[in-house]
């Protein structure tokens, strides 16, 4: 299929003109209820349908006895009725000419035989490759665009994102929740999320290439147990093609042998062994995070900062512990903490305090003002050797102003990706948010920001790996 | 100098009966000022007088021109003048018999040859013998049983933690602040804590002593850039001495050869080579986190949990992912994730809905219940073969009632350590402050989680190494 031909028909998983729920409820705490209900009270623009063959109206719209009856040509359906009549569903679905169906209903190849033989039932019709099929058992897609969400978890124990730029393909349904809930929490900014299921048609490879044509998405995130039989080729090409265009950062569960055995029980995927995995990651031009801490903290800079163009950074600090840390954690990381030039030294000295250091980490000591902060960042990001900034800011010394935030906003001009430490309590929490609503990644310890700066790097170098000839 | 004697020098440092702020002002801003306001107006209970030639009162108190002029003997005199006449002042210290001082004042060693030849006066009256001293060029001291506190960082800056158990001892001064008001905001409790300066008398293994016998202090965390020459054996014998007693967990800063050049300007230390450090915090029974982040996670479990009797985790979770996650994260930590025996499971699939997997992780899928998870962790809990809990729990179906924390809480009854896992965004934040607030250690990934249960077990060995014959 070219890469148009999905692009095309995965549009209608996301962006859809018209939607049945098949199997809507007005019974609350029902999944048929929150999410009919989700998509007529939330942000959908599209049109919604409901169906379910003993219903009249459903929450006060006319309910269908089945998606035959729907007065439209349906775009969607999102099916959540047991996993018995799945198969027939689908086929009436075929049969009306529905582009795309979401099978959230679960009792397929997960629970063992007899859902097997269900699920093949699935296959053959998506074999015939007139109606497009995400799931079964998953929890469906977010959209902050079109407001579609088929996620069925109720608003009062989860918050959703605000719109932003980082999409994420999620072998794992209640992680992708759990994932947007702690994106709200944390103020990051959400352009798509997908859950993948059984995977009988469409596939993280699938996404992947969909997501590189969407204009919102920015960075790709992924969450990958394991890839199906023969599914590795394809997968590689995808990312490889993607990577070109966005970043793609991976968090690969069943690294271990029980994690493994985990992973087999959990989605019934075979984790494989993760050396292959980490070196098809490599091949694919996929960076890979330990975990999903460090995933959002790599794609919260990845999404707004300019690529760098050498490994060499900048330390600026005033708490000389959080200057020696963030040094370890840099060059640990493959970066060069480069001693300042004497010249630079000496101007720098004029304007600082006695005690400071000015090699690099060029530490202020906790007499710094929001002035010398501005003074040392000026200048340092004009030096020609130096490739990035990573500036720490202790606000528990009185002397140092927070009009230091609007200088480390102006730095930003001189086009050098800047990363900020602020590390505290509640005070250093709300500054950070405003670190971050300036376009300014901001992290609580240094290690956590020098991750990031490494992200940053590897897609650098993966984005010149392109253009190399 | 005996344990006892050092007990006895040290606790002037944090219980004096009567404190004299040596360079107190009335001037807000003032370092002097912030000190002795914090100290009259805060919790610190002993009787405290200023000191400052050229003022009659200072914040309403009577202001004395001298230490000899203050009408009673002063156990401890807290120092901020201007470096040069920091000798003449200790002097007069020594000669009215203060018991300690802490010099807060910089322009010593790490200002370069002038303050060198300052520090080493100051040397001559230390080897007497006569009055101890913690400094200088540091912030001191908190106390949070005493009220003692000589930070002096506004309150607008900083929050205060609440009194708990964990104490920390910090090379570096700022860090310290950071990491009280990180403590604050995380809800966590602190004993005490000290910052170390230029230590030319009291240092590092003298307060790991002092903590040994403190009762508060049921974990001690200590921040080192580098040992000062020949005090090696010292801090092993000391942390030696207090491992037995109770875990102590090191970050080291200086790791690496841009590192430990930061820590030369920093502290004036000499980082030295890292794999001695490791080495000897082996030798030594000191547990070693890589940064602030693994030290609070480490402290949170250690200062509540039960030693685990061997390595044996069952996993308990909602979210299949992060199942696979902590068995991922646990068995690369050299845990074991044995298969729950055939009888439990059978025993246990009775209760639980039909795609659960009981074989460990035992992943109830987002089904489950409140009630699955009571049956579920008492019926755990009572295995032999296993011999702590990681219980993740994500809270965004509607089926999981919040009853759940009760069943978390009652299933520390069987005395076994139990870790939880709370991912998502706000809800989880305040679900795990009620875990935590009832001595459950609770982390928002389950590798934290996994990383504090390792700590757990790595003290639960030195522990058991004491008692070997």
């Amino acid at each position: 299929m070219s890469h148009l031909t999905i692009l095309k028909s995965l549009n209608y998983f996301f962006n859809p003109r018209s939607v049945a729920v098949i199997g809507a409820s007005g019974t609350p705490g029902k999944i048929g209820y929150t999410i009919f209900n989700n998509l007529i009270k939330g942000y959908f623009r599209g049109r919604v349908y409901p169906v379910n063959p003993s219903r009249a109206t459903i929450l006060g719209k006319t309910c269908y006895k089945s998606i035959s009856e729907v007065p439209e040509q349906v775009d969607l359906a999102i099916i959540a009725v047991k996993a018995d009549i799945v198969p027939e569903v689908l086929l009436e679905c075929e049969r009306e000419g529905v582009k795309a169906a979401i099978i959230i209903s679960a009792g397929f190849k997960e629970i063992g035989e007899d859902g097997r033989k269900r699920e093949e039932k699935i296959s053959e019709i998506v074999k015939r490759g007139k109606i497009r099929v995400l799931g079964p058992n998953c929890i469906g897609v977010f959209d902050n665009s079109s407001g579609l969400s088929t996620l069925f978890f109720p608003d009062t124990r989860m918050e959703k994102p605000k719109p932003g730029h980082i999409s994420f393909v999620s072998q794992s349904g209640v992680m992708l929740a759990m994932f947007l809930d702690w994106a709200a929490k944390e103020n990051i900014g959400i352009a798509k999320a997908v859950n993948l299921g059984n995977r009988v048609d469409v596939d993280e490879s699938d996404f992947i290439l969909y997501l590189t044509f969407d204009e919102e998405t920015k960075v790709i995130l992924l969450y990958l147990e394991g890839l199906e039989e023969g599914k590795g080729r394809k997968f590689i090409e995808a990312c490889k093609f993607a990577a070109f265009h966005k970043p793609i950062i991976a968090v690969k569960g069943g690294k271990t042998e029980s994690g493994s055995k985990a992973v087999l029980s959990h989605t019934g995927s075979l984790a494989g062994n993760y050396n292959i995995y980490k070196a098809a990651f490599k091949q694919a031009n996929v960076i890979e995070a330990k975990d999903f801490q460090e995933m959002i903290d790599m794609a919260k800079a990845l999404v707004i900062l300019p690529l760098m163009t050498g490994n060499r950074v900048a330390v600026i600090t005033n708490a000389g512990g959080a200057g020696v840390m963030a040094t370890d954690a840099l060059e640990s990381k493959g970066f060069k903490i480069i001693e300042i030039d004497e010249k630079t030294q000496s101007k720098l000295k004029e304007s600082l305090p006695a005690a400071a250091s000015t090699k690099n980490p060029i530490d202020m000591t906790g007499d710094a003002t929001a002035e010398h902060y501005r003074i040392v960042m000026n200048t340092v990001a004009n030096l020609d050797y130096i490739d990035a900034l990573l500036v720490c800011i202790g606000f528990h010394p009185p002397t140092i102003g927070f009009e230091v935030l609007d200088y480390v906003y102006y730095t930003k001009e001189f086009g050098k990706p800047i990363v900020s430490v602020v590390m505290g309590g509640a005070l250093a929490e709300r500054l950070s948010r405003i670190m971050e609503n300036n376009q300014i990644p901001a992290y609580p310890t240094p290690e956590r920001a020098a991750t990031a700066l490494y992200a940053l790097y590897e897609y650098s170098k993966i984005k010149q790996s392109y253009l190399k000839i």
